[in-house]
């Protein structure tokens, strides 16, 4: 695994943007460097004009630092360590909290999957507020802050454009809960990044295994892969054995931020008895996946009891697996969730780490049938009131959305969402816009996931091609993270995100002067965009197997435009 | 290529309906049955529940019927044959009236090529009017309109869904230009299928030989192969060698309408130099193309000598083949082009055979940047102006659209469109919603294209993630034709199209009931998704490797319901 982990990208190199609040700021982005416009004047004179280097936001952290050292066993550097100790209020722990990870460690039978050396576990200070969110309500830009900032240009100043996004919207957009920096304290790794609707639309990724599939090796393998194409968050949703030990492996190695589903692991330890589950078990769940540094926390708290039945006319009921275990949970208690009774005291946990909440849709739409019904609705009105809550305990917070929803029912989702949660960053998975194509449902969904992104919808949470019907494999991971970058970026042009359209407009100038080499290394996927071209190409670099050598339009739009030879074979 | 060309779908079987205005109409559609649904009572015994069959708009023609009698080298039967005698007006022709034509027919070099027994040709004696449109304008019900009538309605009043498809809204939709039904009567062999916005969103595929790539059969094979996963039409675009055999063979054995480009063959019979073109060779070929029952030529009249330059400034120029060939030739004679100069001779040509015009966007943009421009949206004036000299001529005709377009510029084209084209049915490419995605070109048209079919837009030109890179093989097609069939089905959904939810509802319902066989069988791609499911799937029916046995949300939404053992294991 070691060897090959390592992430290149074709005439690219990797830079650091220093800040100007934080001079010492290093904001790593990707540079692609282009080749000259060559043209020829009438006596045959070549002439070269250069095309400036591209600035392309970039996910994969120092994977793709030729420079950074890179050791899996011993994780990746803690960038942000520096930062919160200089901010002060946080208290090193001399071991962990939680009950559960403390009897992990004593297991020595678990030796030889565990991560390294154990990172530091720090928190709050008893009545010392650590948030992001907190900090922005207080006027402080944090680094943090600056560095998305910078990170979301994409050096788009340099190029006279200009933009909205400065350190200080970015701490008042923070404030109001209108985005949300995921950023645990123990999670020193990750890069900075934020999502908001008026940010770059964000994707997020899912890995983990499940009862009997997959390893630790090729889980951190599957999070580096992802960041590789462009994952901006990553959620590790694993099932089945050694939860605890694989996210060790993944926090550690992953330079974005992580989000998890605690109830997932709550329920191994019950053994899949949903009955079984307590607030207690359920909260030393929180603690050790908080000390670990999970950036993140889908919670399905907006199920309340008196809602469940909603959902019994459905097409397809409940779809969420967090979902429908509280549910089940509700039902058998005939109480209301020990999630939504005891919300405050997981908005104070998570608030002493820096955890962000993802308010869960678990009764999200699983069918088209099932689109935009009163019990999706009711958990909505449910998220809004939570997502004050949470705000009020300084945590940071967005909202999770549907599901399958027809095209013409995408708009009331988002408007919704919006009015009933006060502005929290909506984060939806998808929409599917069908339910007749599985096996293409990275497609039907990201056909919503580009239109809901549009309106306003922050983050999009992946589908791969083998959505309903297995577990991802490699590709299909490759497949499902380019064609949400593909849907994200559709949205980040229609929204007009500053400096956006600069890569469609370079890519596309390299088509129109046939720098092939150009156009692919500037496309979201280089490797496959080249091997479609060369299993197919001719010999001769001015027109390809589509037109042949008499029908090439672009060609004959050079002649039209008196300049026959604007066109530079490979 | 004889004996694999039959088409089969699982658990399918070929049924056809009958007519009302004509009782021996045999509409063809593709009913899927489905297992009952399996529930216990308390006792352990089993309760079973009929799941109606699915009736699935079908463009598999007598390929997927065992009953037909198959043979490439003899062609489809003649469906239209009879009803065309019986309206009357038409003369059958001794011999071809093109040049060309007949000079082929003469080189026996080319026996070897050529398709068995020449078919019959038919043009309208002098006076008659034999189009669909001005059968429609006289109030005259045919039974091509009756035809499309039941087929886009598949068979939903059995369901009790309304519907306003009857076949006099047929009648005055292709009277008033609102819709087309192509339908040369020289391509007696196609099942009527109509384009337009208040019917089913329509898809087509292209294929054809280039330079040096493929063979006749290869392109026949191509053609079957499209209509087996969805194509609605079929555009042959060969620019290479055999245009007018390779074309001979489509035509005769494919079951939907036939699209070219002319201009296209008319380039190779003056060896790619495009200011030797002339009105009286294109006219030769546009009349040898009728002859052998082409049923729609894009044709890039639309391009104005004044216009030309105002693609000057553009980032990519031309992208249109046909439309930077004709601009050549406009620049190079600095005339107005003969294809808008002899319009009313092109259309006194198609009314002859029922050729319907698709009026090529030859300005269309090829990038973000370039979208909605002066060009464009001259041309789309221009193209208003025609289409309705062709309406006075009898002549259907649709126009076609962009192209590269970013989502917040989509309905802008949409608009326009309706109101410049006075409601004439619009064709489009895609459109592609960013240029970075070159390997996905699929996906980031079918999210524009799905936009703008629910929008209005009656046909969706496919994209294969070879566009940009190289030609299509197989793979890419069928990846073509299901992306854009779920984004069409999309847009229906979208634009509540009578019915067309009774397969998401049937597929979802079969999801949530485990009935994995159904699922997989109503879906576009049974094939992929049951591969997807077996490699992967654990031997126990009821749960799968996404979730294993404990984390199931449907199993456990199955347990709320109190209805443990509602499943049934494959």
């Amino acid at each position: 695994m070691q060897d090959n982990i390592r992430i290149s990208y074709p005439s690219s190199e990797k830079v650091y943007l220093a800040g100007t609040l934080f001079p010492d700021l290093k904001v790593a982005m990707r540079r692609v460097s282009q080749k000259p416009t060559v043209t020829k004047d009438k006596e045959g004179n070549k002439h070269f004009k250069e095309n400036a280097p591209v600035y392309i936001y970039d996910t994969s952290g120092p994977y793709s630092d030729p420079k950074a050292d890179i050791d899996l066993k011993r994780g990746l550097p803690a960038l942000r360590t520096p930062w919160i100790l200089e901010r002060g209020g946080v208290e090193l722990l001399s071991e962990p909290t939680s009950d559960y990870c403390r009897q992990r460690l004593a297991d020595h039978a678990l030796d030889h999957l565990r991560f390294g050396e154990r990172a530091p576990i720090r928190r709050a200070l008893p009545g010392k507020l650590v948030t992001q969110m907190a900090l922005a309500k207080a006027g402080i830009i944090t680094r943090e802050m600056e560095y998305v900032a910078i990170r979301e240009n994409m050096d788009c100043a340099a190029r006279g454009i200009e933009t909205h996004i400065t350190p200080e919207f970015v701490r008042s957009e923070v404030a109001a809960g209108r985005a949300v920096i995921p950023a645990n304290i123990n999670h020193p790794e990750a890069e900075p990044m934020i999502i908001g609707r008026n940010f770059l639309v964000k994707i997020n990724t899912n890995i983990g295994n499940s009862a009997t599939t997959s390893t630790i090796d090729e889980e951190v393998e599957k999070a580096v892969w992802s960041c590789k194409w462009g994952g901006d968050t990553l959620m590790d949703l694993s099932t089945g054995a050694n939860i605890h030990e694989t996210r060790e492996w993944i926090v550690r190695n992953c330079p974005v931020p992580v989000g998890t589903v605690p109830m997932y692991q709550a329920m191994e330890k019950v053994k899949g008895k949903a009955e079984d589950l307590t607030w207690e078990l359920f909260r030393d769940t929180l603690i050790e996946q908080c000390e670990q540094g999970v950036d993140y926390f889908t919670i399905h708290c907006g199920i309340r009891l008196k809602n469940v039945p909603l959902s019994q006319g459905r097409m397809t009921g409940m779809v969420s697996r967090g979902g429908s275990i509280i549910s089940e949970w509700c039902m058998k208690h005939q109480r209301e969730s020990f999630l939504y009774e005891h919300f405050d005291d997981i908005c104070d946990i998570c608030a002493q780490y820096d955890t962000a909440l993802s308010l869960g849709d678990g009764l999200r739409p699983g069918s088209i049938y099932d689109a935009n019904d009163a019990a999706q609705f009711a958990e909505l009105d449910t998220m809004g009131e939570l997502v004050q809550r949470a705000w009020a305990k300084n945590v940071q917070a967005f909202i999770e959305g549907p599901g399958h929803v027809p095209m013409h029912k995408i708009r009331e989702n988002m408007e919704r969402q919006i009015e009933k949660c006060h502005g929290a960053p909506f984060y939806t998975l998808g929409p599917l816009v069908t339910d007749i194509a599985p096996g293409y449902d990275h497609i039907t969904s990201a056909i919503g996931a580009a239109q809901i992104g549009w309106l306003g919808t922050a983050m999009l949470c992946y589908v791969t091609p083998k959505e309903h019907l297995a577990l991802p494999n490699r590709d299909d991971v490759r497949a499902g993270v380019v064609t949400y970058k593909l849907a994200a970026h559709a949205a980040d042009l229609a929204k007009g995100h500053p400096g956006a359209q600069v890569r469609d407009d370079a890519l596309s100038k390299a088509r129109y002067e046939f720098r092939w080499k150009d156009q692919f290394n500037l496309s979201l996927d280089p490797e496959l965009a080249e091997k479609y071209y060369r299993e197919a190409h001719y010999e001769n670099g001015d027109f390809c197997t589509m037109c042949g050598p008499n029908f090439c339009a672009m060609r004959i739009s050079h002649r039209l435009a008196h300049c026959d030879d604007d066109k530079q074979p490979e």
